[in-house]
């Protein structure tokens, strides 16, 4: 049996982690082999020194966006282990459909893919309150 | 190990099966456990009931966009597999970073997740051409 609580649990400590600008538990967070990250508007990153380097990025950025994630499900096939969750950017009028994948490494959940989609209901508000500006 | 080629394959047949609006093939390709799909610009849809309704739903449209997928990449995790490639929607300037997620079930690659997020260069794209218009 799989223990979704843990694997909600991983899921609120790489928001936390994102939220904090925490890297060294970005680095803890995500696994050593096969990984990737789609972030809002890019191509995928792959691979875990580039996934990593992305969130260094984000970082170091002066104004950090934070993330508020809401309505988690965790989906269970096989081995395999994901969060779906809505995100919301602050400062922002954005919602997004996120995935969080995870693989259990070593008795961890550790992250193996993050992907997150604009929904299209905030693409086009923020377009409209664009086109006013 | 993981056959690379068969997940390709199965990668391949789900794009052939949406071009081809070939529901029963469709049908065969998700798999009967946890699935999801996040189409671009919608919220996640879970479960094969509501996923296979979507795709039939976008079947049933009068004019339906034609997908080519690009530059597959397969990762694997574990058990886990996917892949990752940039969906070039026909009749749009529009390109997609997507993920298909897979699982092994009875000897077969059944897909378990779908997302595909606008990369924001395409956005930008779309929204001046739209502003010119």
């Amino acid at each position: 049996m799989i223990d979704k609580d843990a694997i909600l649990a991983a899921n609120a400590a790489f928001y936390q982690a994102f939220n904090q600008a925490d890297f060294a538990e970005m680095s803890r967070i995500w696994a050593d082999g096969d990984v990737s990250c789609i972030h809002p508007g890019w191509p995928a990153v792959t691979g875990r020194q580039a996934v990593l380097d992305s969130f260094r990025n984000i970082f170091r950025a002066p104004e950090r966006e934070k993330i508020e994630h809401h309505d988690d499900v965790v989906m269970v096939s096989g081995s395999a282990s994901w969060v779906l969750n809505v995100e919301i950017i602050s400062g922002a009028a954005l919602a997004l459909a996120a995935t969080n994948w995870f693989q259990r490494i070593d008795g961890e959940w550790r992250m193996i893919h993050h992907q997150a989609s604009p929904i299209a209901a905030t693409i086009a508000c923020s377009l409209s309150s664009e086109r006013l500006n």
